[in-house]
């Protein structure tokens, strides 16, 4: 069997640069998962120490507090400043821009519209700095319901953004929409680049194998995303571990793609390889 | 032979408003075409001794000066202003909207794309404003050109607005296109809905008649427009009077539906009717 890695797979700029952050602050805590994998969070913690806090009343004042690489909401943040805890910010760069966009916007009479979903960390951080003044939409046919719902308003001035792991033809799709009905559009593409490329490798691949394993979280959007994309075309497998491999999976495989998200770190994947390389088929 | 007018046809707002404000002011001079239509430019010159001056060394000072709906360009106005013409402005109001757009993004140091015809009088008008820091694109082909060309810079922030009279599907076609290579696209939709509702009717009648009568001046876009639609459903003739009609077309015809662009007057439609209804099929 051979096996394939997709051209672009695995960390992406703003999970490698939290993760040398952690690295460099041992004994630290991080308030919310650094980033969408539970075995790099393992790791953290066994060869750095570094402890993982969900909510802020946890957060020890005596101790270094890391940033996630999703960010956190601006209540949190000023909370932590009142609270004077030495912090250290690792959200990414990019989440960073859709912040200071959101704020600037809503500051600016905008209303900001978020395509995302509202569960995940990035969605709400970024959405605690449009100031009340924004709605999340899911997809094209949630953003129809809300303008139907009036919970969207097509006289007022838009600012659209994404969450930066969304895929770009359904942030067009939702685009184009707003623009048949709204006067002004101002359409940020805060679409990451790197979840971009990942997704353009794993359809290539997934045309030239039989079997494609995708690695990653699977609480991580990307990663999600990239499973999605794999299923379409040829048979594929979301694992977050090497012990999650199935020998029976590959019995019929000639060519198996490796995939791999955003916040899967090297370290994973390699323990796969091997793993796969020893079926031996 | 049944005659059925689209529910929507002839005059917009702004023609409609140029045109009493032109009756209002006989002896008077426009600068350029009032609007696209020869035949009601005869009948101001017939009616009201309003002449048409093609440029501003041929302006009257004596007399009064009015601008025409698609707007002039801003160093043309600027020329008038010095030479102290009384000016009486029939521009457009959603042509000086486009206009403002143009020099507000221009000043705030975005690149300002233009969907339009070059040539055609609002385009040069509105370009006007942008300062030199515009380009025009007249498809999304052409607009895939210009980014080659590195014409069109997808680095730099880019306000997009449209021709009036443009269809909203190229507009939001050359819209998804920036928008997934540059970091922001802030969309102005300046289509006039006069011209969107004219083209929606079109297409419900074109499905449900034998033959189309496009009215309209040869020159003006959202006439050839309104043809181009036509043609695709159904058997079409544009014409600008009663003249240009030829009863051979009518021979099989049961049903002849009637069109006409927003600068065509309605007396050329009650015109053109009247002569229909005597070929008495």
């Amino acid at each position: 069997m051979e096996i394939i890695q997709a051209k672009h797979l695995g960390f992406c700029f703003g999970v490698k640069r939290a993760i040398k952050i952690s690295e460099k602050n041992p004994d630290s805590q991080i308030f919310g998962s650094i980033i969408h994998n539970n075995e790099e969070i393992k790791r953290l913690e066994n060869d750095y120490h570094i402890t993982i806090k969900q909510s802020i009343d946890e957060i020890d004042k005596t101790k270094k507090t890391i940033i996630r690489t999703h960010g956190i909401q601006k209540q949190d943040k000023e909370e932590l400043d009142k609270k004077e805890v030495n912090v250290i910010d690792a959200t990414c760069p990019f989440v960073h821009k859709s912040q200071n966009i959101a704020e600037d916007m809503s500051e600016n009479g905008y209303q900001v519209v978020i395509f995302g979903d509202e569960i995940h960390p990035e969605v709400k951080s970024v959405a605690s700095y449009a100031n009340s003044t924004y709605t999340i939409v899911s997809s094209l046919d949630d953003l129809k319901d809300k303008i139907k719902l009036r919970e969207i308003k097509t006289t007022k001035k838009i600012a659209l953004i994404s969450q930066t792991t969304k895929q770009i033809q359904k942030f067009k799709d939702i685009a184009s929409y707003l623009i048949e009905l709204s006067h002004e559009v101002r359409v940020f593409n805060t679409i990451c680049n790197a979840t971009f490329k990942n997704q353009k490798a794993a359809v290539e691949l997934a045309k030239e194998v039989d079997t494609i394993v995708v690695i990653g979280g699977k609480n991580s959007s990307n990663t999600k995303q990239l499973f999605e994309i794999c299923k379409k075309h040829t048979t594929s497998y979301l694992i977050e571990n090497e012990d999650e491999l199935n020998r029976d999976w590959f019995k019929e495989t000639k060519r198996c793609g490796i995939v791999a998200g955003a916040s899967t770190p090297d370290w994973i994947i390699k323990n796969i390889i091997e793993k796969l390389e020893k079926f031996d088929f």
